[in-house]
C-alpha cells in the first residue's frame, strides 16, 4: 500500500501495455464522441489522423486505466481536483500497443487537509514505436502514513 | 453545419441535459478507473466525495458527448490537439442533472494547414443546482468554408 509519503520526486511508475482495438475504439466513440474518424476506418484515412483513431478521451481514460494498475490501485488515492494539461500529440490507430510512466513531479503537504497530502505527476503515454501519443499533467491527493494529526 | 468560420468568439452553445445514472458511472469505473469511491456507495460516502461519485474522466467524456449533440456533430471539427486544463470542481453524484456550455473565446487560421482553423473554447459542465463540477479550455481544429486555398 503506498502512502502520500511514498511518492518522492522522481519515483517513475511504469505502465504495463495494452494493445488498442478496433471494436473497443468504436464502442467508446459511439458513446462519447462518435465523430466519423473515431467511427469509421474509411472516415478515418481520408481525415488528418490517417486511419481509425481512438477518441482523445479514450486514450486519457485508458491511461487512467494503466496508472490504476501501475500504482494508484494499492494507494490510499482520495482522487484528484483535475488535470493541468491533456496533450494528444499523434494519434493512436488500430493495433497500436500502448504503454508508458508516471513520474512524481513534486509533493506537498494538504494545508487545508491535515490528513493529506498532494503529489503533481507528469503522466506519458507511448505507442510500439515508443513516441508520446499523449502527455499529461495532473495532481492526485493521498491519504497519510500517519493518519491526521492533532 | 458549422465551419471555423461561424465559431466566433463569444458565441455560445448550450448543452442538453444528461442524468448520472449510478450504474453507467459503475460501468465506466470498472473499466477505466476502478477506485472504491467510484464502484461502491459506502465507500462513497466514507471519502471526500461524499457518496458514489463519478469518475472525473466519465464526467469529462460525458462532456465531449454533450459537445457533440451541440455543435461539433454537425460541424467540420477535424478533432483537437488536447486540453488546456480541465478542473474537476465539485463531486458528480448518483442522480446528478448535467447540463452546460461551451463559449468560444478566440479562432484563428491555421498557420501551417491553410484549410483548417483553431478556436478555443471554454467548457463548463453544471448540475442541478448550478453549480460547476467541470471546468476545461480547450482547442478544437475546423475545416474552413472556403476549403484550403491555392
Amino acid at each position: 500500500m503506498l502512502y502520500f509519503e511514498d511518492f518522492t520526486p522522481g519515483r517513475r511508475f511504469d505502465y504495463a501495455p495494452v494493445q488498442m482495438q478496433a471494436a473497443d475504439m468504436i464502442a467508446f466513440a459511439g458513446e462519447f464522441d462518435p465523430q466519423p474518424m473515431h467511427l469509421d476506418e474509411e472516415a478515418g484515412r481520408k481525415s488528418i489522423l490517417g486511419g481509425l483513431a481512438a477518441s482523445g478521451w479514450h486514450t486519457s481514460a485508458i491511461g487512467m486505466r494503466m496508472m490504476i494498475d501501475a500504482f494508484l490501485g494499492h494507494s490510499s488515492s482520495q482522487g484528484s481536483p483535475g488535470i493541468d494539461f491533456m496533450d494528444w500529440r499523434k494519434p493512436v490507430l488500430t493495433g497500436d500497443v500502448l504503454s508508458g510512466f508516471s513520474l512524481v513531479l513534486e509533493s506537498r503537504p494538504s494545508k487545508s487537509k491535515p490528513g493529506l497530502g498532494i503529489v503533481k505527476f507528469r503522466n506519458e503515454i507511448c505507442n510500439q514505436s515508443n513516441e508520446a501519443v499523449a502527455v499529461s499533467e495532473c495532481s492526485i491527493m493521498f491519504r497519510r502514513r500517519e493518519g491526521r494529526r492533532p
